[in-house]
């Protein structure tokens, strides 16, 4: 894959939408391999009809159930649909997420359906970086809609949500009540709120409660709460409404514009350090930061100026 | 705090180990408070004689318990020791650690024991960025020993845990069995493995499971499998032999200057947009950043050429 012009190729491969050439692609963002520089160059592409969905909630709340319930609707309309199901990787939990993924297997003969786990090896802060670059990735394949399913148990899982166009929280009765998610800043996070396995008892009060919240804080686009029960096969629809409607309102008042500038401008920061590593070459930089990361250990430098360091020029190296 | 004469005074006193400098320097950590450059370039001081323990495992494992239970026998050898409890602080779990810090109120009124929360507020791959420079400001106050609690659930959790001098992973009879911690690269991440909840049925089987698994890897260090009950009282003190076990063992081999080089390498990388924000100035900076994510957003840029024109130097701009 070194050569340039597989680079090119693979590109081209992933405009023209390939199935195998996305999953490579994407694996290449997991591994951060270092073509993925002049990978991502081939692969700018503004896709403003796009629509991109966060889908969090806490463990066992239903998000798995509830995506592969959006697709069918979204597919019904004529969509390409992808769904990134960020796996937050953990070697002491992991192991949830295939089971979750089998789920999905009404739609594995669809080919304008592309599913993907997706982890973050490596290195920290690895998740802020792969995110924005697959959601690039399948735009510049063609699919229209994005559907990108945290677990919300990490600061980065939770953040990851917080770069959709439009942001869905999940809560289940007997999970945590409405004060709870309003503490812990949920509201704010909540483009729309669902009350899923509505079938269980308190599932009516907690949505109540969460209305009530809502209006509360009195926001400029109070997120709608919508009830959904797997078991009675109800409430995706209605989510679906509730996603265009906020998608609608957020392109009316150019708070989409905001979210998706926000989204490249944390792409961008996200990259620093590979882009420094690409235009200085893997030796060199390697070679700086070792000599710098010394300075810092032994307290003759800072690790600002040491970033400011490795980050000059290869001339004033 | 914006004046330098303020900074240095704060600075100062963090060397001089107040109490109150500390906390304060702890929270503009967590804040990525734009004073942090300055404030660190007066916090470099090379502290070979300390010891950073990174203690991690899922929820529920007895991570508090046992970091509470190694500070009597540290404090009993004269060092001053610092407990870091990193906070995933997701907005949908959060909520358990102030009962776990309650814990530890047998510590409150000894002075030279230092307890503190830390979440990370704020951007992506926060963590990354806070918990070393934590680590920094508590060296620095003069504590030789840092404790570093993480929970084992999201990516970045177990990453920290990896920056330490030694990591200790923590397992739990019924919560998971030797074969499903090798296979998630468990055994590669842990210098000690340290059972808890000894007292439960299982805790042998466990144990003995983990150190045939560890025989079978044949790694230069076979981490050592200790166990503990927090009701029964027993154990803590063969943890901390066998971590004073391990850190000899690495200070001899040269791994221990490996692991210190990687961990100030890690901080470098990951204070790059800070130190970048700085050198700029905010302004500037900020005005950069949005042009170049809109020129991602329309498709005329990727975000890597972007990332390199954010880090120009300003002549350039």
């Amino acid at each position: 894959m070194r050569p340039s012009s597989d680079v090119a190729e693979l590109a081209a491969g992933v405009r023209a939408g390939q199935l195998r050439a996305v999953a490579r692609t994407l694996t290449l963002v997991e591994d951060e391999h270092a073509a993925l520089p002049e990978l991502m160059a081939g692969l700018t592409r503004s896709v403003p009809d796009s629509l991109v969905v966060g889908i969090t909630g806490a463990p066992g709340v239903g998000k798995s159930t509830l995506t592969s319930a959006l697709v069918s609707p979204l597919r019904a309309r004529g969509s390409r649909v992808a769904v990134l199901a960020v796996d937050p990787s953990s070697p002491l939990t992991g192991g949830a997420l295939l089971a979750d993924r089998i789920r999905m297997q009404e739609h594995a003969l669809d080919r304008g359906v592309f599913i993907r786990s997706m982890a973050s090896r490596g290195r920290l802060g690895g998740l802020a970086r792969a995110v924005p670059q697959a959601v690039r990735v399948l735009l510049a394949a063609g699919y229209e809609v994005v559907l990108v399913e945290t677990v919300g148990v990490g600061q980065s899982e939770v953040e990851v949500a917080r770069l959709a166009d439009t942001t869905l929280v999940l809560l289940a009765p007997g999970m945590g009540d409405a004060v709870q998610t309003a503490k812990a800043g949920l509201l704010e996070l909540a483009d729309v709120l669902v009350v899923t396995k509505a079938d269980l008892p308190g599932a009516d009060v907690l949505a109540g409660d969460l209305r009530r919240m809502v209006r509360l804080g009195t926001p400029d686009w109070p997120p709608p709460v919508v009830l959904t029960s797997a078991t009675q096969h109800r409430g995706a629809g209605e989510v679906l409404e509730a996603v265009d409607a906020h998608h609608g309102w957020a392109r009316g008042t150019g708070g989409l514009e905001v979210r998706r500038l926000r989204r490249a401008q944390t792409e961008i920061e996200a990259v620093l350090v590979e882009a420094t590593r690409t235009r200085l070459g893997p030796q060199l930089y390697a070679a700086r930061l070792e000599r710098l990361a010394a300075e810092v250990l032994d307290g003759s430098r800072d690790p600002y100026d040491a970033a400011l360091r490795l980050s000059r020029p290869a001339l004033g190296s």
